[in-house]
């Protein structure tokens, strides 16, 4: 098959961020996994993160949690990124890790407590000024584990006023992405639980305000595809945390639990011009590799979305609309499953190969042999995990 | 124990609408099975919710299925209603028997149809003025089994060009309320499937339209309170259309299946003021009594409602407030256990009783032999169901 | 790419029954839409099952349903089959739809009933006789809808006696599967809910009652492919009943909803041997075609099942254990992969061609004008559907 | 009310196993929150258990985790416990801590491994001779996160090999219990996901092996009574973990989550035989207490296991059977919710006073000062959770 030359222009800009969290170690709480050549520091993620770049050349942009990735300067750290050829994007805040919070942070039944919380957030837009980067994405871990522990109704308020208070302290080009999480780690209520709750409360912020929509974050058999549609429609649709899962919150490469959903979902990007020049979609990465290896996991990643995005592109969307309106059930679907089961990964591999680029990054990392040095040279200290 | 005053002030002008249909037969893809006495006309439908009311005085208002329920004179229908002492109450549309609809109906691609559907919409509205009744209840059956065959994004579009169309014929006291419901009967995409979409899309539309929440039509899960908490904060809780559920829309008798989660809706209708004197909540029953009586089904379902109700405003807010300040997870459940888990049925008989009403008024009913009367009386003739 | 001999020895023999009443009229409980051509007899829907076979060459047999599909000489019948080019395959029994199976049928309290139902099935042996059908598939509707309306416990038992009842009676060529399912059309408990209850009950018959497992009949989220490993391992896998879901037994057309699920299932089959010369394992379609056309439909489910085995059948099961042995859980998931990911479509056209079959027979079939020919043909009478 | 004498009788021999891990810290990935008082050590843990018997004289077992538990002398703890008022139950196994159990134990691929994982059994095994257990639990984290990363297959084989090692090694009056779990700390897929699974391989083993079912460790929608019923009914219920969930395998108290699922699930305890003389059903709580008091939070869970026994012994059983028989719905339904509604803990507050124990033993608890007292005495040292 050939790609065709919308379809690469569409390509060749894509961009797909990477957390730096992907390359320290995570795991469940029954036990989290070491492995040789885990990153001790922020600079060794981004090393790591730069390796997805170079081999696949879809990962310009490497996201900062704080604070985890905290730094003393971070113009430097951003010289630093740029010598290894990515920058530094979106920031994401942590309000889930201080004792304080165990029952809240921008929620919290204590105005002290929320106050922390904002302030937390108004420093990482000060660091959003130093690393350049346009987004801060909140997701918070705000919930209860039981019936009556908190007042549902008047959190709601108080996350109102907590956003606000963070709202006005955007700059003109910056933005907060507020994301929403079914449950986990509040195992009764939630905060922001869903679509509905995020869009409120984002949309009586203002436009620099949007949803991030995690693709692991949903009640079983949601259809996301709709939800993509409805906030693209709405305007609203800030941003993708990308991974798979089977259960709950599984944190699965992207693609991997069910392909076909990831499909569905580029697809509805596609439709809703997520994918056009001037979309205000980002996409991002955001999984833990518990038991594989976590630089070639992400590079796995990257390339599951780009080789579904280039499947979603090549449904014919003029036949589709003719087998719709004709009420053409199969006709439609099997317009939709030609795309879905066409072999892209050739066509790609060529292409990645036109660019400079190898054409199976899985392997040229392999035969790189970066893990082994890694595993060789950062003996000592304390490997990254969530904890740090 | 002594129910407080307060208590018996809300509880005395409580009100639950019970819906026409539910006299009728009902049942799965499997099988409908018939039982003796089934009402064949809508008069007899009215005759036997009368009797919910007369031994409850809980249920003064009848919901309507058009065209299940249409007749040639409503004003007639509604003196009828009026001299079994109750009331019409909801207007319901029905969008989903006619062949066309097949593909849809106010989301239908082809103009015509979706013209057809706010029609009946209009249709609907003028039979409201002769049955004296404040709200269009909107669910739609819209939706897809396969994902291609339709446009999700269209039809948002469309959902909102035809919902505008109906809104515009709403009179000054009239209201529209829009169900969303997870799935069925479309199994890949519904059109309104969660209360985000029907929240954006009332928004959109002005003040008289709202939200109907179907405590069944949620994703497993699902902290249907959260969103009564929620719904009620953003002003937009319509109404309720009572059941409950095990796994999917199961119209079971509410609070049979989780009695616990239904005290946890009400007791957030409580804090939201759902229950205050001018509250825009309607409450209501959906359900359907496929192996169980019909006419008991719905005296035991709104005494389900009353007793959880009377349940939920047990609970001390004051001390509430204090526990869940004060970080007293234990305490603070244990002030909502103690709620639900008080006996308030001996009280509420006392009540029913000094109100000229039966202490249990499913033995009064089981003694009066309504059962036995209809179904000696009603020979022959059609049965009504989901058909008719 | 070339499909390995080995794999098309496999394919040769690959047969999936295809199910008499998939070409009647099915729906949900809000309606059944009718299609103009739909079969009024069981000899119309031999017909059209007939066309699957011939444009495929994979649906030899086709499964009865009594008494849908009751005649008076069923010797008669299957003559009519094989001159359609097609046998009789699986009798399934029906026990759901007498108003005297209301509570219950096998599982009854009423031994008269239990009786009765046992009786049916012994029908069903005699029928099985003159067919030459091997199976006897049975499903239970049997549950109950609210908690305490029947005794889950002592239902267990009065299943045993009755399934024992009717095992005695199955001739030395003959086997039982007991189909399990979560839920529907009963609320509450279902008698035969999960995988393990078949499974003992089978077991405590003998080796000719076998596990039947249908692809729509479990929880969210439920592992299937496991279960298939492990009836497998037992020698418990009778028979397969093909279908997708996105949320409840939704009956859509095979690797609709999960095509990636319907590869890991046909890889444990091909694991465990149940595409062996000598398997034991029956694959049949069970599925509802409510929205689309019933006889394509029909191909492209086998279609799918052909289509995702050839996959299934790619895996270079070596290479896989040596990844998985050596801990290489990138490598290991990434063998998996390149089989679902190869298209498999052109070489199987040829294969087709080769064997005297279209290559495509979606597009044979369709410029066939068989649908508009009985939509001509097939005029007045009553369309088949689950009531008959 | 008045508690019947048959009732006092069960509730008199009631005995609720608490696990020593309850009394250390817990909680998600994301976080674990410390407490002041909280155990460094197992004397510790134990002299917070004993207060839970000390308040409610119902649970005089405590049960170990190994090696979180391990000391040097079993003996010895055993005199502690004893002087505690408490005696050492069920030794609770752990191969998921080990760096070697990456990719599983009992089912691992490598035979080293499976070894080691068996060496530890038969360590708890030896540990069980000198603390007096009768029972070895074992519930495995084995599963995998991909598919293909790991041969479903080949694992049930091995888990079989493994088991029936440790099987042969029981004395004589000692028992094996093979706790299930539906995923986690596996994504993709659990070697002993169901009880079907942990059944079939019990029942491969012989009568001192039996199944252990944790309410928290099912699928969406599980009807878990039924499981209870059939496991009772086939002789392999060995034991319950307890604890309630919303989501997942939240392990929230028992009976929070879902009083009325408790109430069911106990109902079918007693209709089984499950609370006579001679069960060999062991009752154990397996929660934690993530955000809440750990020692009333134990006191809180195994009043509820009783409060909700004693309603599910307050069904009359015989009127119950005559409604099931005669069709009655309604009837049959009310007879249990009457129980289920019944307020029984005043007549227990009496109960227990006649016993000399507090009438509330949380409260009691309350002013007793322990948790000031430890949070004063307990100063240094490292506090116990699932890592020690």
């Amino acid at each position: 098959m050939t790609i065709p030359q919308e379809t690469l222009d569409v390509l060749a800009r894509q961009r797909i961020e990477v957390p730096s969290w992907a390359y320290g170690n995570s795991g469940t709480r029954f036990k989290v996994f070491g492995t040789p050549g885990t990153p001790r520091t922020v600079q060794e993620k981004l090393a790591d993160a730069a390796q997805v770049h170079k081999y696949t050349g879809l990962a310009p942009d490497v996201a900062l949690h704080i604070p985890w990735d905290k730094v003393d300067d971070y113009a430097e750290l951003r010289r630093f990124a740029e010598d290894l050829g990515v920058g530094l994007g979106t920031i994401n805040s942590n309000t889930f890790q201080d004792d304080v919070y165990k029952f809240g942070s921008l929620t919290h039944s204590d105005p002290a407590i929320r106050q922390k919380a904002v302030d937390h957030h108004l420093e990482c837009i000060e660091i959003m000024g130093a690393t350049g980067s346009r987004d801060l994405k909140i997701w918070l871990a705000d919930g209860s584990n039981y019936p009556g522990q908190v007042s549902i109704r008047a959190r709601q308020d108080w996350l109102h006023e907590s956003l606000s208070k963070i709202y006005a302290q955007l700059g003109a080009e910056q933005r907060m992405v507020l994301e929403y999480k079914f449950f986990e780690p509040a195992f009764y209520h939630t905060d922001v639980p869903d679509w509905g709750t995020s869009y409120v409360q984002v949309a009586a912020l203002g436009e620099k305000a949007m949803v991030c929509l995690d693709t692991g974050h949903h009640a079983p058999g949601t259809n996301i595809e709709f939800i993509v549609a409805q906030l693209l429609r709405l305007g609203k649709l800030g941003s993708f945390d990308f991974n798979s899962r089977f259960y709950a919150d599984d944190d699965l490469i992207v693609g991997a639990a069910d392909p076909f959903q990831l499909f569905r979902i580029l697809f509805e990007v596609v439709v809703g011009g997520g994918l056009d020049e001037d979309s205000p979609v980002a996409f991002m990465l955001d999984q833990c590799h518990n038991v594989e290896d976590k630089v070639p996991g992400q590079i796995r990643s990257v390339l599951n979305v780009q080789e579904m995005t280039a499947r979603a592109l090549l449904v014919d969307r003029d036949e589709l609309r003719t087998a719709q309106e004709g009420g053409d059930v199969l006709g439609a679907n099997s317009i939709l499953m030609d795309a879905f089961y066409t072999d892209v990964r050739p066509a790609l591999a060529e292409w990645r190969e036109s660019r400079g680029l190898p054409a199976d990054p899985m392997r040229a990392f392999a035969e790189s042999g970066y893990l082994a040095r890694i595993a060789e040279e950062r003996v000592g200290g304390s490997q990254s995990s969530w904890g740090a």
